[in-house]
């Protein structure tokens, strides 16, 4: 059994962790941490780390970045683990998580699917074995209310090809101002928005006369909070230094 | 049986259609019209429509603008009907088409795909039964090859929605520049390149929990020669005007 | 403003129509009709009908077969309209709603999303411009939950494309026991089971070089609710009779 | 440069292998064997492998079992490495190719498409990542003259899941028959079959809110002729054994 104290325990994402830990039998979340001390569910609720008086294995940090720096001072004193799913850090910020990985175990990934991590691996290996002469572009799919385009997460799997390809692609967000072929340095990336599309990625392969398509599809946002509960069950127990999916998805 | 005069009989179409008519019981190719009047299959071939001996019922042209325009004149001398699927054409030459329909029945489609031709169909359908309260998206793929972007077919497919729609909709080609929600009033058209992809349409209606994604693969460009001899079937016997693919599949 | 009567209101469906009906400026639910009368939302619960004492304009029935006897009897002594969204009848209970709707207007789908309605008109549309050319398969996917298959909508939308073919075609579920060629007069449906997948329905045309295919995907059962409160909109003031989906789909 | 001994060289593959060749620089076929001794492209055609006169490098075989036992003896003595396209053998033939494999350097696979091999690589490094708790549905749609289903493509995609899964998976290819749950141990396999589509195999990884799919598409039958020439380049210089496409992808 794992005992987790949940950061941010009463945020959107917060309360989805809450709710999807129940379905796993060796995770229990026996403490949470939030500004708001309403009691949702069955643990307490406290507004500072401080004041948690329940032991804990592993700390999940679904937040805001100031609180997560507070929750890594907590983490260092106790010398316990965190797993880090909050997003949008200052560079200062992100010196500051590495620093205290030099420390305790930090898991930190900017994106918690388990699936969609899984899609940057299979793309590199398959981008690997399919080399050059297989142009690459990727759609991805998301509601009509969101605000940015395209998805961090279309611009992380484009990424995680420049990694294996020595950064020799650049992406093409808009073909209709050109007259032009494709380059074969290219990477499409098409933004599509439309109704209620929780989100949708398709990296494609398209190459001579066969393609290859490696899509990813989110049902609910439960896929994130399912994401960091497997962490937690990752870096228990793992010494000092950096941790993300790429680790666990490896370590299967 | 219905004899057919094929203009154009030499270039890239106009040998697939020779291929192709072989597959109907009820077509026959009796005369090609062509500059090269090499013999390529087992019907004589003209420098010019003058030249030409045998009886026809239809002439199916897929040759140039230049070429279309002799032809009709020798259309409408001989009083026959024609299928126009040469593109490309000036407004004059287009003035000059609706003329030549007074005297002569013409089948004229800017597609000549019957699949390509029912989606648009289907989709002004699904538009008046749903209403603005789907979101409207097109995305198309091509070759590595392809110049142009978006297709002529997408921006046909979204004009068949204005069409209907009282010219309410704007066509966004680009969501990255922009940080804004998407408008009810758009749609968005993506274009996807790569590899030897023959040709891909799909419109996506999007709305609240449920999806409808209406789709055409064309595999070959036989797709186009079939349907140019359709539309030769469909106007033998018809009284002069302007018939297109909207006219033949509601027939069916 | 229309009133709604709400037959089944504590139920799985009769609490997301309660849900949904929010969403709507011209729609009030007035009271609702359940065995168990928790108030579970902002209108009042009776054990049955001739308990209700507000007014209301039309009845919204997503309850039990037994129940939809009851409230077509209330109906017709109150002479409203009914929309029946519950299924499982038996040939002697649907006799007896064909019975009623001699006297009042009735509303009667059994599949109410207005889409997979859509898809449905769609492919009988597809089918008259394809033909028997193209070979029609039906996919559909859910949940690892689901018992049954194909899904009940699978055979509806199988039944929609015989329903204009003279019956002509008949189903096939497995090929892998057979060694020969698919046959013109077959329509395939294939059933994919897995994790929480809500509901999909693809139907593909495939012809001599190109492919139609239209497509539903339901996201959540929220689309069954709308469309019962589209069909209470669409019922409002008719005269008795059987109306349906595709009805109100030719409407708009 | 390597230069190319093709075995079969008149049969369907075998003409499209020599089209395709012309499409590398450093491939060259320098003689052709196969009963048919017409000569359809710029090299020599020898009814039996001793009357070759021709320095080769590799051997490339898609002809018939026979056959490719007859181009293993020849190989033997000429201690030049093999690549086996041809399908269809008997286990004492298989046994044979084992044989001659300590001897020679042979490259031999069930299915020559390079994408075909790398998504059996990417399913099973998916299954690995994702476990048990994601359903397994594999979609193979082929055209309407196929005889058998599923494919064997469909086939070496599930047995490559079995071959990490430590056989725990059995083969469901109807659901309609039974009418209870999905269990966790099986691998559903669809078949579709229509119009001309060449070849389409999608592995659906369907878990708790997300999905995974990775996708093959052929466009044509020269991506197994493009796959035994990248073969003949990868075993040119080999020592002795028993190559396929798996030692090809991971090598690149």
């Amino acid at each position: 059994m794992i005992s987790i104290l949940l950061n941010g325990c009463n945020g959107k994402m917060g309360q989805v962790v809450s709710k999807v830990a129940k379905n796993y039998n060796n995770i229990k979340i026996v403490a949470g941490v939030d500004l708001n001390t309403t009691k949702n569910f069955d643990y307490p609720v406290y507004k500072s780390p401080e004041e948690v008086v329940e032991n804990f294995d592993v700390i999940i940090d679904f937040s805001l970045p100031e609180a997560t720096m507070k929750i890594l001072e907590f983490a260092k004193q106790k010398n316990k683990p965190v797993v880090i799913a909050t997003t949008g850090f200052t560079s200062e910020q992100k010196s500051k998580i590495f620093e205290c990985s030099k420390q305790i175990p930090i898991f930190w990934s900017a994106n918690m699917s388990l699936g969609v991590n899984l899609v940057a691996e299979l793309i590199q290996k398959a981008y690997k074995a399919l080399g050059p002469s297989f142009d690459i572009e990727i759609i991805e799919k998301h509601h009509n209310q969101k605000i940015d385009s395209p998805s961090g997460t279309a611009l992380m799997l484009a990424d995680a090809i420049n990694e294996v390809a020595n950064n020799s692609y650049e992406y093409i967000y808009d073909r209709h101002t050109r007259r032009k072929k494709r380059q074969q340095n290219e990477i499409g990336i098409a933004s599509i928005r439309g109704g209620t599309i929780v989100g949708e990625h398709s990296v494609i392969f398209a190459g001579p006369d066969e393609i290859i398509e490696i899509k990813h599809t989110a049902l609910s946002k439960e896929i994130f909070a399912n994401g960091a509960i497997k962490a937690a069950m990752f870096i228990e127990g793992k010494g000092a230094g950096i941790y993300n999916m790429k680790d666990l998805i490896n370590s299967m």
